[in-house]
Protein backbone atom coordinates (compact mmCIF):
# COMPACT_ATOMS: atom_id res chain seq x y z
CA UNK A 1 0.00 0.00 0.00
CA UNK A 2 2.70 2.30 1.15
CA UNK A 3 5.16 1.18 -1.81
CA UNK A 4 1.81 2.02 -4.24
CA UNK A 5 1.56 5.33 -2.96
CA UNK A 6 5.26 6.21 -3.29
CA UNK A 7 5.54 4.66 -7.07
CA UNK A 8 2.51 7.12 -8.06
CA UNK A 9 3.87 9.89 -6.32
CA UNK A 10 7.28 9.48 -7.46
CA UNK A 11 5.52 8.79 -11.19
CA UNK A 12 3.59 12.14 -10.47
CA UNK A 13 7.42 14.05 -9.70
CA UNK A 14 8.56 12.64 -13.05
CA UNK A 15 5.30 14.22 -14.84
CA UNK A 16 5.63 17.74 -13.64
CA UNK A 17 9.82 17.68 -14.19
CA UNK A 18 9.23 16.41 -17.80
CA UNK A 19 6.05 19.06 -18.65
CA UNK A 20 8.55 21.63 -17.59
CA UNK A 21 11.47 20.18 -19.93
CA UNK A 22 10.03 19.13 -22.72
CA UNK A 23 7.83 22.41 -22.74
CA UNK A 24 11.26 24.29 -22.10
CA UNK A 25 13.09 22.36 -24.94
CA UNK A 26 11.34 20.48 -27.05
CA UNK A 27 11.47 16.53 -27.21
CA UNK A 28 15.15 17.25 -28.99
CA UNK A 29 16.31 19.58 -26.28
CA UNK A 30 15.40 17.31 -23.01
CA UNK A 31 17.54 15.39 -21.06
CA UNK A 32 16.40 12.83 -18.79
CA UNK A 33 19.18 13.18 -16.54
CA UNK A 34 18.09 16.90 -15.82
CA UNK A 35 14.17 15.88 -15.35
CA UNK A 36 15.61 13.18 -12.97
CA UNK A 37 17.38 16.07 -10.76
CA UNK A 38 14.43 18.20 -11.27
CA UNK A 39 12.24 15.40 -10.06
CA UNK A 40 14.76 14.17 -7.17
CA UNK A 41 14.93 10.42 -8.40
CA UNK A 42 17.56 9.26 -11.01
CA UNK A 43 17.89 8.50 -14.21
CA UNK A 44 16.90 4.45 -13.84
CA UNK A 45 13.64 4.96 -12.16
CA UNK A 46 12.49 7.12 -15.43
CA UNK A 47 13.51 4.69 -17.79
CA UNK A 48 12.07 2.15 -15.84
CA UNK A 49 8.30 4.06 -15.54
CA UNK A 50 8.43 5.57 -19.11
CA UNK A 51 10.81 3.24 -21.12
CA UNK A 52 12.49 6.49 -22.84
CA UNK A 53 12.40 9.75 -23.69
CA UNK A 54 10.19 9.49 -26.28
CA UNK A 55 7.94 7.02 -23.81
CA UNK A 56 7.93 9.69 -21.28
CA UNK A 57 6.70 12.74 -23.84
CA UNK A 58 4.00 10.21 -24.61
CA UNK A 59 3.13 9.89 -21.28
CA UNK A 60 3.24 14.04 -20.86
CA UNK A 61 1.24 14.46 -23.64
CA UNK A 62 -1.30 12.41 -23.12
CA UNK A 63 -1.96 13.60 -19.61
CA UNK A 64 -1.94 17.40 -20.79
CA UNK A 65 -4.45 16.36 -23.80
CA UNK A 66 -6.61 14.84 -20.84
CA UNK A 67 -6.47 17.79 -18.30
CA UNK A 68 -7.19 20.22 -21.17
CA UNK A 69 -10.02 18.03 -22.51
CA UNK A 70 -11.24 17.95 -19.23
CA UNK A 71 -11.40 21.56 -18.26
CA UNK A 72 -11.90 22.96 -21.85
CA UNK A 73 -14.63 20.67 -22.79
CA UNK A 74 -16.70 21.66 -26.09
CA UNK A 75 -19.49 23.46 -27.01
CA UNK A 76 -20.65 23.14 -30.60
CA UNK A 77 -23.54 25.10 -30.24
CA UNK A 78 -21.62 28.54 -28.47
CA UNK A 79 -18.14 28.44 -30.24
CA UNK A 80 -17.47 32.19 -29.10
CA UNK A 81 -17.97 30.78 -25.39
CA UNK A 82 -15.73 27.72 -26.07
CA UNK A 83 -12.99 30.01 -27.74
CA UNK A 84 -12.78 31.93 -24.36
CA UNK A 85 -12.35 28.74 -22.77
CA UNK A 86 -9.08 27.42 -24.93
CA UNK A 87 -8.12 31.25 -24.24
CA UNK A 88 -8.41 31.12 -20.87
CA UNK A 89 -6.76 27.90 -20.39
CA UNK A 90 -3.53 27.90 -22.05
CA UNK A 91 -3.45 31.95 -20.43
CA UNK A 92 -3.24 29.73 -17.42
CA UNK A 93 -0.85 27.06 -18.65
CA UNK A 94 1.26 28.08 -21.17
CA UNK A 95 3.67 25.10 -20.74
CA UNK A 96 1.06 23.22 -22.61
CA UNK A 97 0.44 25.09 -25.51
CA UNK A 98 4.00 24.91 -25.76
CA UNK A 99 3.83 21.26 -25.52
CA UNK A 100 1.51 21.31 -27.88
CA UNK A 101 3.47 23.46 -30.70
CA UNK A 102 6.75 21.05 -30.27
CA UNK A 103 4.49 18.11 -30.81
CA UNK A 104 3.34 19.33 -33.98
CA UNK A 105 7.19 20.17 -34.68
CA UNK A 106 8.68 17.77 -33.56
CA UNK A 107 6.78 14.29 -34.20
CA UNK A 108 4.89 15.57 -37.74
CA UNK A 109 5.40 11.93 -38.92
CA UNK A 110 4.26 10.03 -35.70
CA UNK A 111 1.93 7.37 -34.55
CA UNK A 112 -1.43 9.15 -33.97
CA UNK A 113 -2.42 9.32 -30.60
CA UNK A 114 -5.91 7.87 -30.34
CA UNK A 115 -7.11 10.57 -27.66
CA UNK A 116 -6.91 13.12 -30.03
CA UNK A 117 -7.90 11.47 -33.14
CA UNK A 118 -11.43 10.22 -31.27
CA UNK A 119 -12.17 14.03 -30.09
CA UNK A 120 -11.15 15.18 -33.35
CA UNK A 121 -14.30 12.89 -34.91
CA UNK A 122 -16.28 13.74 -31.48
CA UNK A 123 -16.11 17.50 -32.44
CA UNK A 124 -17.07 17.03 -36.03
CA UNK A 125 -20.27 15.69 -35.67
CA UNK A 126 -21.52 18.19 -32.83
CA UNK A 127 -20.74 20.66 -35.16
CA UNK A 128 -22.93 18.79 -37.67
CA UNK A 129 -25.71 17.49 -35.36
CA UNK A 130 -25.53 21.34 -33.99
CA UNK A 131 -25.85 22.89 -37.90
CA UNK A 132 -29.29 20.38 -38.36
CA UNK A 133 -30.15 21.66 -35.42
CA UNK A 134 -29.94 25.00 -36.36
CA UNK A 135 -28.11 25.94 -32.54
CA UNK A 136 -25.12 26.60 -35.33
CA UNK A 137 -24.91 28.77 -37.94
CA UNK A 138 -22.40 29.34 -40.54
CA UNK A 139 -21.35 29.19 -43.80
CA UNK A 140 -17.79 27.60 -42.57
CA UNK A 141 -17.65 23.67 -42.51
CA UNK A 142 -17.36 21.92 -39.48
CA UNK A 143 -13.45 21.62 -39.94
CA UNK A 144 -12.64 24.82 -41.55
CA UNK A 145 -14.64 26.19 -37.94
CA UNK A 146 -12.45 24.00 -35.96
CA UNK A 147 -9.23 24.94 -37.64
CA UNK A 148 -10.49 28.97 -37.11
CA UNK A 149 -11.36 28.71 -33.68
CA UNK A 150 -8.85 26.93 -32.67
CA UNK A 151 -6.27 29.37 -34.40
CA UNK A 152 -7.80 32.63 -33.09
CA UNK A 153 -8.17 31.30 -29.48
CA UNK A 154 -4.07 30.78 -29.17
CA UNK A 155 -3.63 33.89 -31.98
CA UNK A 156 -2.33 36.57 -29.50
CA UNK A 157 0.71 33.17 -28.48
CA UNK A 158 1.52 33.09 -32.34
CA UNK A 159 2.38 36.57 -32.93
CA UNK A 160 6.13 37.19 -33.47
CA UNK A 161 8.09 37.91 -29.85
CA UNK A 162 9.22 41.15 -31.03
CA UNK A 163 5.17 42.35 -30.72
CA UNK A 164 5.10 41.65 -26.99
CA UNK A 165 5.19 45.44 -26.01
CA UNK A 166 2.24 46.38 -27.99
CA UNK A 167 -0.04 43.75 -26.62
CA UNK A 168 -3.11 44.72 -24.85
CA UNK A 169 -3.83 43.23 -21.73
CA UNK A 170 -5.47 39.95 -21.17
CA UNK A 171 -8.71 40.68 -20.86
CA UNK A 172 -8.47 43.07 -24.29
CA UNK A 173 -7.10 40.06 -25.91
CA UNK A 174 -9.89 37.81 -24.27
CA UNK A 175 -12.13 39.82 -26.06
CA UNK A 176 -10.88 40.22 -29.21
CA UNK A 177 -10.70 36.46 -29.58
CA UNK A 178 -14.48 35.57 -28.61
CA UNK A 179 -15.79 38.78 -30.84
CA UNK A 180 -13.38 37.22 -33.79
CA UNK A 181 -14.93 33.70 -33.00
CA UNK A 182 -18.43 35.43 -33.00
CA UNK A 183 -17.73 36.71 -36.55
CA UNK A 184 -18.07 33.17 -38.08
CA UNK A 185 -21.04 32.34 -36.57
CA UNK A 186 -24.13 33.56 -38.22
CA UNK A 187 -24.88 34.28 -41.63
CA UNK A 188 -22.45 35.97 -44.42
CA UNK A 189 -22.71 39.96 -44.08
CA UNK A 190 -21.92 40.25 -48.00
CA UNK B 1 36.46 38.54 -59.17
CA UNK B 2 36.28 35.29 -59.44
CA UNK B 3 37.00 34.53 -55.51
CA UNK B 4 34.51 36.80 -54.47
CA UNK B 5 31.84 34.50 -56.49
CA UNK B 6 32.89 31.31 -54.87
CA UNK B 7 32.86 32.95 -51.41
CA UNK B 8 29.04 34.39 -51.73
CA UNK B 9 28.06 30.92 -53.66
CA UNK B 10 29.42 28.93 -50.61
CA UNK B 11 27.47 31.57 -48.29
CA UNK B 12 24.13 30.69 -50.30
CA UNK B 13 24.89 26.88 -50.22
CA UNK B 14 25.47 27.11 -46.19
CA UNK B 15 22.35 29.56 -45.69
CA UNK B 16 20.28 26.84 -48.17
CA UNK B 17 21.37 23.64 -45.84
CA UNK B 18 21.07 25.47 -42.68
CA UNK B 19 17.45 26.33 -43.43
CA UNK B 20 16.51 22.99 -44.42
CA UNK B 21 18.19 21.27 -41.13
CA UNK B 22 16.77 24.41 -38.91
CA UNK B 23 13.52 23.93 -40.54
CA UNK B 24 13.63 20.12 -39.52
CA UNK B 25 14.97 20.09 -36.50
CA UNK B 26 15.47 23.47 -34.74
CA UNK B 27 17.97 25.44 -33.06
CA UNK B 28 18.20 23.33 -30.36
CA UNK B 29 18.60 19.85 -32.63
CA UNK B 30 20.37 21.46 -35.50
CA UNK B 31 23.61 20.05 -35.72
CA UNK B 32 26.48 22.25 -37.86
CA UNK B 33 28.74 19.12 -39.12
CA UNK B 34 25.72 17.72 -40.77
CA UNK B 35 24.82 21.42 -42.27
CA UNK B 36 28.59 21.57 -43.57
CA UNK B 37 28.16 17.85 -44.92
CA UNK B 38 24.66 19.12 -46.86
CA UNK B 39 26.24 22.32 -48.17
CA UNK B 40 29.73 20.16 -48.93
CA UNK B 41 31.78 22.56 -47.07
CA UNK B 42 33.65 21.79 -43.57
CA UNK B 43 32.53 23.33 -40.34
CA UNK B 44 35.53 25.48 -39.99
CA UNK B 45 34.22 27.73 -42.99
CA UNK B 46 31.18 27.89 -41.53
CA UNK B 47 32.26 29.30 -38.27
CA UNK B 48 34.34 31.42 -40.56
CA UNK B 49 31.11 32.95 -42.38
CA UNK B 50 28.75 32.96 -39.45
CA UNK B 51 30.47 33.00 -36.20
CA UNK B 52 28.53 30.32 -34.62
CA UNK B 53 25.51 28.03 -34.68
CA UNK B 54 22.93 31.09 -33.55
CA UNK B 55 24.99 33.34 -35.40
CA UNK B 56 23.73 30.95 -38.56
CA UNK B 57 20.37 30.31 -37.31
CA UNK B 58 20.29 34.57 -37.34
CA UNK B 59 21.38 34.69 -41.12
CA UNK B 60 18.85 32.07 -41.58
CA UNK B 61 15.88 33.31 -40.40
CA UNK B 62 16.59 37.10 -41.31
CA UNK B 63 16.87 35.62 -45.15
CA UNK B 64 13.39 34.05 -44.62
CA UNK B 65 12.08 37.37 -43.22
CA UNK B 66 13.40 39.38 -46.11
CA UNK B 67 12.02 37.10 -48.41
CA UNK B 68 8.65 36.80 -46.74
CA UNK B 69 8.33 40.96 -46.60
CA UNK B 70 9.61 40.93 -50.16
CA UNK B 71 7.00 38.59 -51.62
CA UNK B 72 3.93 38.80 -49.03
CA UNK B 73 4.05 42.84 -48.84
CA UNK B 74 1.07 44.31 -46.99
CA UNK B 75 -2.30 45.63 -47.29
CA UNK B 76 -4.17 47.61 -45.06
CA UNK B 77 -7.00 48.25 -47.09
CA UNK B 78 -7.51 44.73 -48.17
CA UNK B 79 -6.55 42.71 -45.51
CA UNK B 80 -8.55 39.80 -46.70
CA UNK B 81 -5.92 39.62 -49.65
CA UNK B 82 -2.99 40.64 -47.70
CA UNK B 83 -3.95 36.86 -45.88
CA UNK B 84 -4.66 34.99 -48.98
CA UNK B 85 -1.13 36.28 -49.54
CA UNK B 86 0.59 35.09 -46.56
CA UNK B 87 -1.30 31.87 -46.75
CA UNK B 88 -0.06 30.68 -50.06
CA UNK B 89 3.48 31.98 -49.17
CA UNK B 90 3.66 29.19 -46.29
CA UNK B 91 1.79 26.85 -48.53
CA UNK B 92 4.74 27.38 -50.89
CA UNK B 93 7.16 27.41 -48.40
CA UNK B 94 6.32 24.96 -45.18
CA UNK B 95 9.93 25.34 -44.17
CA UNK B 96 9.49 28.92 -43.39
CA UNK B 97 6.36 28.35 -41.26
CA UNK B 98 8.43 26.19 -39.22
CA UNK B 99 11.37 28.32 -38.90
CA UNK B 100 8.89 30.71 -37.42
CA UNK B 101 7.63 28.38 -35.22
CA UNK B 102 10.72 27.33 -33.66
CA UNK B 103 11.91 31.00 -33.77
CA UNK B 104 9.22 31.97 -31.35
CA UNK B 105 9.62 28.57 -29.15
CA UNK B 106 13.48 28.73 -28.79
CA UNK B 107 14.15 32.11 -28.34
CA UNK B 108 11.50 33.54 -25.91
CA UNK B 109 13.83 36.04 -24.69
CA UNK B 110 16.41 36.75 -26.68
CA UNK B 111 17.48 40.17 -28.53
CA UNK B 112 14.87 41.43 -30.65
CA UNK B 113 15.45 41.82 -34.49
CA UNK B 114 15.16 44.83 -36.19
CA UNK B 115 14.02 44.10 -39.11
CA UNK B 116 10.84 42.46 -37.50
CA UNK B 117 10.39 45.93 -34.52
CA UNK B 118 10.40 47.91 -37.66
CA UNK B 119 7.76 46.35 -39.96
CA UNK B 120 6.07 45.84 -37.08
CA UNK B 121 5.84 49.42 -36.28
CA UNK B 122 5.04 49.99 -39.94
CA UNK B 123 2.13 47.94 -40.46
CA UNK B 124 0.52 49.44 -36.98
CA UNK B 125 1.05 52.84 -38.28
CA UNK B 126 -0.88 51.56 -42.07
CA UNK B 127 -3.49 50.39 -39.82
CA UNK B 128 -4.50 53.61 -38.48
CA UNK B 129 -4.31 55.24 -41.66
CA UNK B 130 -6.50 52.93 -43.60
CA UNK B 131 -8.95 53.36 -40.68
CA UNK B 132 -8.38 57.36 -40.43
CA UNK B 133 -8.79 57.44 -44.43
CA UNK B 134 -12.08 54.62 -44.17
CA UNK B 135 -10.80 52.53 -46.64
CA UNK B 136 -9.87 50.05 -43.81
CA UNK B 137 -13.66 49.48 -41.69
CA UNK B 138 -13.69 47.28 -38.19
CA UNK B 139 -14.56 47.03 -34.61
CA UNK B 140 -10.82 45.61 -34.27
CA UNK B 141 -7.58 47.51 -33.22
CA UNK B 142 -4.65 47.69 -35.31
CA UNK B 143 -2.72 45.13 -33.50
CA UNK B 144 -6.03 42.74 -32.84
CA UNK B 145 -6.18 42.90 -36.71
CA UNK B 146 -2.64 41.92 -37.22
CA UNK B 147 -2.91 38.96 -34.77
CA UNK B 148 -6.21 37.65 -35.60
CA UNK B 149 -5.10 37.71 -39.79
CA UNK B 150 -1.72 36.42 -38.71
CA UNK B 151 -3.12 33.25 -36.86
CA UNK B 152 -6.16 32.83 -39.23
CA UNK B 153 -3.72 32.86 -42.20
CA UNK B 154 -2.02 30.12 -40.94
CA UNK B 155 -4.83 28.53 -39.20
CA UNK B 156 -4.70 25.31 -41.09
CA UNK B 157 -0.62 24.43 -39.83
CA UNK B 158 -1.47 24.82 -36.27
CA UNK B 159 -3.50 22.13 -36.23
CA UNK B 160 -2.82 18.83 -34.50
CA UNK B 161 -1.66 16.30 -37.02
CA UNK B 162 -4.17 13.75 -36.28
CA UNK B 163 -6.14 15.65 -38.76
CA UNK B 164 -4.49 15.54 -41.99
CA UNK B 165 -6.92 13.32 -43.36
CA UNK B 166 -9.86 15.12 -42.93
CA UNK B 167 -8.24 18.82 -44.24
CA UNK B 168 -10.04 20.23 -47.38
CA UNK B 169 -7.74 21.12 -50.31
CA UNK B 170 -5.58 23.80 -50.60
CA UNK B 171 -8.23 26.40 -52.81
CA UNK B 172 -10.81 25.48 -49.87
CA UNK B 173 -8.46 26.19 -47.38
CA UNK B 174 -7.59 29.28 -48.81
CA UNK B 175 -10.73 30.05 -49.72
CA UNK B 176 -11.69 29.73 -45.73
CA UNK B 177 -8.83 31.83 -44.67
CA UNK B 178 -10.21 35.15 -46.76
CA UNK B 179 -13.72 34.71 -45.83
CA UNK B 180 -12.41 34.40 -42.43
CA UNK B 181 -10.63 37.51 -42.62
CA UNK B 182 -13.67 39.45 -44.62
CA UNK B 183 -15.61 38.93 -41.05
CA UNK B 184 -13.13 40.73 -39.44
CA UNK B 185 -13.02 43.63 -41.37
CA UNK B 186 -16.79 45.39 -42.17
CA UNK B 187 -18.94 46.98 -38.90
CA UNK B 188 -20.11 43.96 -36.68
CA UNK B 189 -23.08 42.41 -37.13
CA UNK B 190 -24.28 42.35 -33.98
Amino acid sequence: MRRTRDAERTRGEILAAATGEFAKVGIAGARVDRIAELAGCNKAMIYAYFGNKDGLFDAVFTAYVEAYLAEVGFSADDLPAYAGRVFDYFEASPDHLRLAVWYRLERPGSARLEVVLEVNAARLEELERARAAGTLVSDFSPVELLSLVQAIATSWSSMNPEFESGVPDQPARRRAVVAAVERLVGPATK
